[in-house]
């Protein structure tokens, strides 16, 4: 294969990627988080999960789709899971810093398309507002991506896993059985259900009316959800549909332009 | 009246705020925004329609339900509204830094509980963020309510427009004439839908798969939804049950509490 | 009225601001604080001083005079009043990101003038570097107006208070008393003159030779001066000769020009 | 003479620092400019007078009074003077950092008192903000200096050039006259005043109704008052009485203590 | 194996950070580049040599050496090649930021020492002033580890190229030859010398007089060096040698301490 | 000797320097410290040694040689030398702030080259990162030099001192012997050399495997080397030789010129 086929733009060397073709195509960038997953997964879970996930999208681009990899950003605002040995955060400050110095980058090289694809929850609200800035600042046309949020997961979940298992529970655990099984101790995976006060109203850890949580604050564990239900099975399952549904959007990302300006519809 | 009992906090004296109770009570910080909202909209929109709604949620606390609203931030972040005269806008730095301080005040006061209440989506993600930080470095416990979220309208409306109406649309113009009147110019009124491309995926303006937008790259008139629906009827019924839903809240995270950590559930 | 002659900016659309004749006119922001004044007044004496003066000063603008109020910033540098719960303080980084965020904006939007009007002494400072920084950095001509040295009170005044009563005194006291009566507890008011050391110089908590102070270091109430003293006739006689003097200043920034430049005199 | 008894802080070894007795006493940050004064005067002209004078005024300080000199700030903020090659100018930001990591040093030595002596007017407003967030931040009682201030001029001078002579006129001129006449070119000295336009209100250059002026705006020379009436003669004169007037300020403050708190007068 | 016994700290779960034993032992950050390599190599040059030296290294750690790796860093400060499509450069401010947080969180963990191994030259100052504030903001004994000078070539090497192939020559594409192969393009491979000039003083792109460069300055292509006279097995041989090197450093640096404080020698 | 001719760039008005040549030339920015150096030498050494030798350096210069040396930057990066009273230290963000304001306003005057020149070794890393930076941002050539490194002692010095003597021992107090002897108490210098530990690598202070250190970590009288070899003779040789280096080297610099940008050798 041609390395200038390749789907890692670092893979590249710079006359290479000062020759593609850039009014099409997508510069993508992951990220991670290095943070506490419980006493059974590994800090590095969510860099796992979705640099994994984006290596099997990208597998499954078809050829004419334009998109490149960035190397991974492997640390995110983890700030929440600190007082855990082994979180290692960014700021939001600093975070908001790399966003723009790499997306500077990637604009002054000539791209047009940027994609943000996350692979922590601690992350999103600081890339969303990120992205928008770096459209405003760069002209970048920017993606956020939350792969966590693509798909329903094809197996059957419990309401309370749904609603509670937000971390390190049975989703997470089954991806990473699916990714990295050698990284996982099933043998001290456990089941916590923060108790989140029943006020009667909309309030939770999210949403449009969200109390800031940190976890030291609702679990002793670092666990929500219910890690002793995770398998490989669910994992490469997630895994599989997931991967699809990241195909399909960053296709569309590659190839997605602002409409003409028009008055009324 | 005494002022002791008063909802507004800085109608206090300095002992009467070191007299309060504590212990239970959350401080409420309404964030608004000066921004363009069509040609028929007050740039004031946001702060408009935050700080009344917060006003008359108020006014329905029960009198033992402790809470107390700080003067509001009438300026929010409006990038995205940027090129159209008479948006102001804080940057992302400078609204944390904003936050941040007030929260550093509120803090030091003695209080226990902030609730930031918002009045524009701009600031969404930024305050989700900051909420978290606020948190994790004040010892507050910190809450994030999006009233624009609170409650379904209580009045028929469009898909279309529930989709795509997010912006000086028909729910706005209503507020706005409900709150406003003689602020609205509904001569002007017009309909107009982003004609965001249909690329067969859950890419959106908003959601998990969501592109960074500028208001200018999708409006020229900067509305996205129909106006002319807007009657201050619709806008009273939405205060009167939006307003319900806060008051509800306002109560609940008065009386927050942490739970004790337990292991499992 | 027409909206498009109101004295508030925001109020306006944004057509309607697209549409303003800038080559005259002002904008104007009034900024406030929120402190403690004292265990009579209000922490948002400061506030209410600046917004209440402005607006009655806007109303005696003859209908030529371009003149337009941003809303109000409701908080200031306050922390010479740290240590006073109900004190809500930016810090000078914080406060100038705001004025430069804002400045900004208008300037983008077109308008040639920009007048800062002050209510809180521990502003001035901040205030005066910002505007030349404002000037230098956007082409805008800026103005700084600190009200609190408008004019001389007219009514005796004691040359203890004069020169002490700088906080909380018989001058704030008389003006919220006329401006918003409900929010002061004379029955409370006290007089407290710091006791600056006769040093036989100059030096003192204002001046070309100055202590940098805090209030605590000197007063255990929080007031500078005999605020038992305060009347609603004083305030309201200080208001109409300061609103008077604001109308003449706000008129004649309006229309302010840079000479040509010139060689000698 | 013993190093000990030096007034130049830095001439001491860290030990003879350590071993001074800092219950009284005062260290002092000296702070110029490097910025244009017109065509007859070197840019280094505020710096040359701010240590001029403090080494006279030290000089002249009885033994017994504590008082230690730090080495000169040689620049300032002076973005007032862009546009004429030669002027240097630090930001707002980066004075202001250079003033809290100076501080801090010297609070974290042990010293309980520190004065800020200042040779340029665009510094005032930065130092005056500085000097309050140092003494909030560090605990140090700070003092500002402004000696352009300090002593009315010691000859007679026209109400004009008292009024709009402030920059490279007549005192700046007689003082480098004074100090280092090498550097003075008297044979391309010259006089213009500023044009400010009679509003009829008290707005001017300074005060608390100002425009944030830049030089360029008003004088082509950068020359603001009469400099052909400088001479040496007015320079020493100015010298002797300022300084005299600087060693009885510093007397004063480094005995400088806050009264106990007390209630009332 | 056991996970506990990894040299990978991210795959640890927290408890068992938490439990290891950190009196000795060392945290390993490896900090890359993503920048041009002239026409034959890719941008992902430095991060590839980095992390796999490292990885070389830790694999060569007798048991009993107490050394972990974190993730690395794969962006860094290299605005020196910026101009050339591909790179992609943090700044110096946001690099610092990067460093300090990632350093906050191990020492928060317990660790007491942070080893930054580096392997890209525009980074190395960065990481010098970086490392000894580390040390005085957290206490953690902070070490630079530069593995391009860690041992001489065991190869022969010409003196021009010693002095003047410093990027993207010989070295440099040996060592991706014995990493990546498929990632170079040898018959893309150049030759080039920077004609830097002969001032008959030290003066040189490096060294305690030299001159601040930018590679667009001096290279058409990017390369300063020979790069065809890389060999897959020059890198072996030199990541051989380096690689004992790096392994005898981390050994002697997880027992690094310091001496109990003496006086005199 | 006509003003236009001095070496002080602050000594000519803004016209000379808008009328000098700028096409050859450099403007020198000297740079030193304010901290510990042990019992005997005074907090300024550093600041002392570079401007002495830069005025010596400065002296021998021909007359055609265009090099302006800046006022002195009297404090530098001095953390490493925290805890010993007397040492005043600016953070690396405050120093690089520094550095860029001064550099911009050099570039703005129309200058093509600025050397930093430097007396501290805590700024070195600081200073090579922000010359880069500079010529980045401002177009400037940027130079580095840092005259401890210019020479080799001409006398004989023992291999000890060579290696560990770094700090107020030999060399810098023979060099303060002979620029300010009245500063020096000989009868305290003292020998000290730090304990090293001999971990058979490369790790050192200094050099491509470095511990980051303080001194206090090291030295309890801050000495580093043997002071009581120091004599005036010494610091004369060694002042004599360094500045005919330096002034070679300023030749050099004020000339330099970048290359045509050239494909191969």
């Amino acid at each position: 294969m041609s390395q200038t086929t390749t789907r890692y733009l670092a893979h590249l060397t710079w006359p290479e990627i000062a020759a593609l073709d850039k009014e099409e195509g997508v510069v993508i960038l992951p990220i991670g988080a290095v943070e506490q997953h419980g006493p059974h997964l590994p800090t590095l879970t969510d860099t796992l999960i979705v640099t994994h996930l984006l290596d099997v999208a990208l597998a499954r681009l078809p050829a004419e789709v334009r998109a490149w990899a960035l190397p991974s950003l492997n640390y995110g605002k983890s700030n929440e899971h600190s007082g855990f040995p082994g979180t290692v955060s960014l700021s939001n400050a600093t975070l908001n810093a790399v966003l723009h110095d790499i997306a500077g980058s990637v604009a002054s090289a000539g791209f047009r398309r940027l994609a943000l694809i996350n692979g922590h929850g601690g992350n999103v609200a600081v890339l969303e507002a990120a992205a928008r800035d770096i459209r405003a600042a760069t002209g970048l046309l920017c993606f956020c991506i939350q792969p966590s949020f693509l798909v329903e997961p094809p197996f059957a979940i419990s309401e309370q896993e749904r609603r509670l298992g937000f971390h390190a529970g049975e989703v997470e655990t089954s991806l990473i059985l699916a990714i990295a099984p050698d990284l996982v101790h099933m043998e001290r995976a456990l089941a916590h259900y923060a108790r989140f006060p029943d006020t009667g109203t909309p309030l939770f850890f999210f949403g449009p009316t969200m109390t800031a949580w940190l976890s030291r604050d609702w679990s002793e564990s670092g666990v929500f959800g219910d890690a002793t239900l995770g398998t490989a099975e669910k994992g490469s399952a997630l895994i599989e549909s997931a991967a699809d549904r990241l195909a399909t959007l960053l296709t569309a990302i590659s190839r997605f332009e602002l409409p003409a300006r028009t008055k009324g519809s």
